[in-house]
This record gives C-alpha cells, sequence and structure tokens, in this order.
C-alpha cells in the first residue's frame, strides 16, 4: 500500500480552543504529522528551535523563499513567519496525513497551490461565546478585546471557503468531529489504493 | 438549523460482514434512519412486515412502480426488491441522514438520479478471506460456495463507482471508519447549515 497521506489545513480565530482540539487528535491518531513553522521571530521563554517553531534568521526565511522551500509565508508585524515545504511532501510521501494550523491568507494560498488539501474552519459557536471565552481569561484589556474580537470577525469571514466546519461548542465533540474528518479523508477510494485480491 | 440530511448507499457482498458493521454504527449514532426495503416475496419464519421488509403483493408494488414511489427497484429470481421513497424524503427533510443497503445495480440507479448520494463500498481484505468466511459458516455445500464467490466478485468489480471504501478486517475498526464518514459529512460546510452570528 502506497498511497499518500493527506495535506489538511486547519483555521480558527484566537481564542476558539483550536490548540486542544488538535492535540486530542493528534494523540488519538497514527500516521499523522503535525508541521512545524518557521519563523524570524525571536524564541520566547522557553521555546526551543524545532520544537514550537523553526527559528530562522531573515536572511536564511529569505533564502527558503527564494528556493521555493516554503508551502506559504507571510510578514507580520516585521516577522516572518512560513510552512516548511520539505517536510510536509516528506511525510505525505511516506502516506501520513500532515495538518497544518495557519490562518485564512496562508490557508488561500495553500488552497491555491494545492486544490487537494482540505480546509477545515474550527468556528466558535457564536462571536458572543468567543468575546465571553477571550474575557473568560481575564487579563486583558478591553482595547485588547476588541483588538481580537475584530481579528476573529476577519477569519471567520474566510469560513466560505472551507470544505469542512468544526464547531467548537465542546471540546469532545469538536475532537471528535475532526478525528473523522481525517479518518473519513482515508477511505476515499481515491486516496485508499485499494485493490482486492 | 434546518439543514437537510445525506444519502447514504451502503454496498458490500454477501459475507463480508455488512449486517454487524451496520448494527454498531446505527446503535452509535443519533438522527439516523435505515430504510426497510419493500419486497413481493414471502415473509420467512419469524420476519414481520415493516420491521424486516414491507412485504407488498405484486400488484401494489407495480402500482408503486407506476406511481414513482421507489427510488430503486429490481426483480431477483422472480421477486421485487425495491425502496420507498416517501420514507426516505421524510427523513431526510428532517436533517436526519439515511441509509440504504443494497446491492451494486441499485447503488448506480440512486447515484444516477440522486448525484448527492454518498456510495460507501464495504469489502473484504481479500478474496480469500471472504471465500474462508463463506465456508466458516460450514453449512453451504461446494456449488453454493462458488456461486457466492463468483456474485462477490461481480459486485466488488463495481467499486470504482463508490466514493468511499471501508476494508472490513476487524469489525470495530471498520464500524468506526463509516461511522467517521457519516460524521464527516455533517461537517461539509454546504450540508453544516452554520452561519455565526
Amino acid at each position: 500500500m502506497n498511497r499518500k497521506g493527506t495535506l489538511f489545513v486547519i483555521t480558527g480565530p484566537s481564542g476558539v480552543g483550536k490548540g486542544t482540539v488538535l492535540q486530542r487528535v493528534i494523540q488519538s491518531m497514527d500516521r499523522l504529522y503535525f508541521s512545524i513553522s518557521a519563523t524570524t521571530r525571536n524564541p520566547r521563554e522557553g521555546e526551543q528551535d524545532g520544537v514550537q517553531y523553526h527559528f530562522l534568521t531573515r536572511e536564511q526565511f529569505e533564502q527558503r523563499i527564494r528556493q521555493g522551500r516554503l508551502l506559504e509565508y507571510a510578514e507580520y508585524v516585521g516577522n516572518y513567519y512560513g510552512t516548511p515545504l520539505d517536510p510536509v511532501e516528506e511525510h505525505l510521501g511516506q502516506g501520513e496525513d500532515v495538518l497544518l494550523e495557519i490562518e485564512l491568507q496562508g490557508a488561500l494560498k495553500v488552497k491555491e497551490t494545492r486544490p487537494d488539501a482540505v480546509l477545515v474552519f474550527i468556528a466558535p459557536p457564536s462571536y458572543h461565546a468567543l468575546e465571553t471565552r477571550l474575557r473568560g481569561r481575564g487579563t486583558e484589556e478591553e482595547a485588547v478585546i476588541q483588538k481580537r474580537m475584530n481579528a476573529a470577525r476577519r477569519e471567520c469571514a474566510g469560513m466560505e471557503h472551507y470544505q469542512y466546519i468544526v464547531v467548537n461548542e465542546q471540546v469532545e465533540a469538536a475532537a471528535d468531529e475532526l478525528r473523522a474528518i481525517l479518518l473519513s479523508c482515508r477511505c476515499l477510494r481515491t486516496k485508499r489504493g485499494f485493490a482486492l485480491e
């Protein structure tokens, strides 16, 4: 069986609980590779190269852009962020599915260059619920909350470009749905590469 | 939320273990309606009208054909078998998914008239494994086994028309896959009918 893996792109606004949902799915499935982004921002306390991010210099990052070794990249607040192409290709080639957790703009770029990528949007049950969660952290100023809510509305406006929507009302149910999406794609005839003998 | 359900067509050769797999899925999911076929054959010992089949006279069945009240039908060994359309429409309209367990020819007819139907084929891991299972029952003559294997090969040749393939090597895993297919289709953006407010 030499099936190729599927590339999954996961997007959701800040505060929706993507991390928790993804963690549960990753722990419960085999043959899954979670892509690690590259960035030029400085590592924060406790962050390790190759774990949270691949930390690159600006020069290294721009070289990778020129070499076409990034699946997508963007610049935010003066720093580059991007998805290294080599490990994605490598794991897909080994028949593993690859998960990218990236923002709307990056997701749309991936969809353009890889039309076979499967886009999954993790949505809050409502904007009100998202705002409650952001406030629930209790540490943010009003202006920060409003800035995040505006960013969330921009992200969510892109939902129409996604194939699947997982509504994170309850973490277990959301993880179950995301897991079902990944597993069902492995059952597609065109992916399964199954021949009866 | 007034989403319409999805129509799933499940096919697999005799002896593949469809019944067991389906039973587990039906027991573990809500909003699922399992279609009951109509037939003109006589009820067997213990069979009840409306449970295993809707038992109809030949005249009643042919009237339903003329009225267009069958989603598909076929004649086998002098008896009609078919899928009543009304309950299918009714349950789909209520947002429930509908499962039809039918043979290849019927499945292809459904796909023709309902291109949005999702076709799932339940396959044995190999022909050898299927034959072993058929023999395992221990009650059949060699000629009967060979006849079943020939029928199985004809059914399986149609696998290429199916969107999903579930390989029933181990019942739990197969049920998990079928369940994932059903659940993932509920997460399709076009099906979910989800609007953030």
